[in-house]
């Protein structure tokens, strides 16, 4: 089984990185562009599958590869 | 229009923060875990579409938001 976990900042949270890359997309030639949110994706080879280690992933995303303060996860699984 | 871009680092490049990933994955649980790949992802506000922002928005990808050398980049548009 893999997993997809994709972290994006809370829509509440200023996202410094994603006014940088408007900014510079404005530079290029693309004027209209408006909010850039800018987050992490993680694609994880699971080696095994079964709700005991979906549970242990939503674990991990909380714990280990998102800031619950500052940031929101979505899991996808694929067989 | 909205773009979202995911930049991965290539198959063949080392993935320093993929293999931390794994390893506090095995700390936490999940024995299992295999290849780890961590990338960037966008969602892009475009405010306006057509086949030149899309021309324009590939040209972005490549010299701005990804390093072609060590990564590759996909571009999906949402209407």
């Amino acid at each position: 089984m893999r997993a997809i976990v994709t972290v994006m900042p809370k829509q509440s949270v200023l996202d410094p990185q994603g006014v940088a890359v408007r900014d510079a997309m404005h530079h290029l030639g693309l004027e209209n562009t408006g909010l850039v949110r800018v987050g992490k994706i993680m694609e994880i080879d699971l080696g095994a599958s079964g709700p005991e280690i979906e549970g242990k992933l939503h674990e991990a995303c909380r714990d280990l590869l998102s800031n619950p303060v500052i940031e929101d996860y979505r899991l996808e699984l694929e067989p």
